[in-house]
């Protein structure tokens, strides 16, 4: 929110389209094998061999899913990196390509665009994600963004949503809710901020939540993990609109039911305190949180013992017959039916 | 301009997203051998065998792209898929999947989406293309569309837009500039219908420049052609910002110059009429206008013979060396330098 004004300024109309991708592309070396042509004509062009292509495709609009008055340029370049990719994580498949087309108003300038692309170039090196496409146009008001992410992978190492069986267990990767909190604390000082532009917030005790919201990572590195397991997920999903409307989607996919268990939640520990003064219930703010970008994911009973203990993942809970409900199982260790909203008594 | 106003409206908040993907979902069965997984996952899932996957990016922005006081939802639904493919057909391959995400306002009904969808079926019929993919998100003002559009070709197959040579010859397909004079034709009615909603407008001498604005089509069919002819062009791009635009882009891309023909541009006998009532040069239309959707390619001057006298392709000019600048041949004979704009005396 404190910010240098002093710095150069190039309006956009001084650039055709043709010099702002030129300049785009520039900071976009290929390096995956099968990226084999990239920006600058009318189509990527990837490489396979019998392998499968898998697509997804996400739309990011200023004043829906985020906001540029505590959002850095550069913070929001990453993380539409990690949306674009994140899907394809929950594949259990390595996100290789990425296309983003990106339509701004003409408030943003030169260097705006330079700071959103350096904050993709960082993601895309960061995941090992080449960014072979997509274009620039204008809008009518604000930053609209569109992200395309590609993957190739055997028929056998891919991972749907559909597919888990009555008595898998639930697993999920790192903590949950932080990002929805660091969305509360900085939708505070905003407000405090827009009252008194001269004071200066202390934000220490919110670093963790902050940067979950501002800068989520994509949890490219669990496929590998897995691999290292020998655990093969039965069904995966990423946790982008909440735990529980993530655990409804598995459960709908593969017609069954679940069970999980509140105090497996796991909860970062600066969440908790913070909870606690906002004065919410960390529970509903993990079950309903979103944007967390971890994975959720369903594994045989009989994997049990290779991922016990391990830091990276957390078991909350199992599938059951769809007749047996979706609930949660609270502390007190009363049954409430879990509902896309998060949970309501049964 | 006017339609029933007592059509059935359902508010889009009675549906949850996933209600809306899957109803959208049933009217597109999957029918191309690559299209393996479909919309319902994480990502879309396409199988080749030793082949290239291309993969374009378009967003289209209400406001800047369309007007949807004279663009009919269901005609929307059909240009989003033509817009979508016509950077594949100027790769010279066979479109085959499509991934669309929509972002609305709450001004947007179901029966809205529902209209959209049924041209995106339309289209997606017309030109072989499954839908596999896409999401649907809120938007704070208007509609916002992004798609992504995929095929898989052999290396051979593909053509690039940087690899003409210095004396190939420049031809285009179908007719150009009656896209924008159907804007204009469309502009002028909104204008009229703005000051007296009761007048009914009689656009009989424009309904093929209006439909060429509300209804383009993608040129798969120049694929089939070329191989029937025994051609394949040398560089090849689509026409959609304009025949200069982009024979510039030809130019560049491969350091060469051009000559282009001003008798030789293929214009609609409507297109020239309505130029005269508007009191446009017709040229400049043809050479500016834009959102044609026809190909504009290279071939080799040895192929000239099996091109001629096509009605599908008009030979407009060649590409000469970068030295000689890329000139536009006045029906007088003299020569003006081609600009992004169009054309300057030089």
């Amino acid at each position: 929110m404190l910010e240098d004004k002093n710095q150069p300024r190039t309006p956009l109309a001084q650039l055709c389209e043709f010099g702002l991708i030129a300049r785009i592309s520039e900071g976009f070396p290929l390096k995956n094998g099968s990226s084999k042509l990239g920006i600058g004509d009318d189509a990527a062009v990837l490489q396979q061999s019998e392998e499968n292509t898998l697509i997804t495709k996400e739309l990011l609009i200023e004043g829906v899913h985020f906001d540029l008055s505590f959002m850095p340029l550069k913070h929001l370049g990453y993380k539409t990196v990690v949306v674009g990719i994140s899907d394809l994580c929950a594949m259990n498949v390595k996100p290789e390509q990425i296309l983003i087309s990106i339509a701004v108003s003409n408030r943003f300038t030169l260097e705006a665009i330079d700071e959103f692309y350096s904050g993709v170039q960082l993601a895309c090196a960061r995941f090992g994600v080449d960014l072979v496409g997509g274009d620039t146009s204008s809008s009518v008001t604000g930053l609209i963004i569109a992200v395309t992410a590609v993957a190739q992978a055997k028929e056998s190492e891919v991972v749907l949503r559909s597919t888990a069986k009555e008595t898998d267990l639930l697993v999920v990767t790192g903590d949950i809710g932080a990002a929805y909190m660091g969305l509360q604390v900085l939708e505070r000082e905003k407000q405090v901020f827009l009252a008194n532009p001269n004071n200066q917030p202390d934000l220490t005790p919110y670093t963790y939540l902050i940067e979950r919201q501002l800068k989520p990572e994509a949890r490219t590195d669990i496929k590998t993990l897995l691999e290292q397991l020998e655990v093969k997920p039965t069904a995966m999903i990423d946790v982008s609109d909440g735990l529980v409307s993530e655990v409804l989607h598995l459960c709908r996919a593969a017609d069954l039911g679940c069970r999980v268990y509140e105090e497996k939640l796991p909860l970062d520990p600066q969440l908790i305190s913070c909870c606690e003064e906002f004065n919410i219930d960390s529970t509903t703010v993990a079950l309903n949180g979103g944007e967390d970008y971890e994975l959720l994911f369903t594994i045989s009973l009989s994997d049990f013992d290779k991922i016990k203990g391990n830091p990276n993942l957390t078991l909350i809970g199992h599938m059951v017959s769809a007749a047996s409900g979706k609930e949660l199982i609270t502390r007190a260790g009363t049954s409430v039916a879990l509902t896309a909203r998060g949970f309501t008594a049964s």
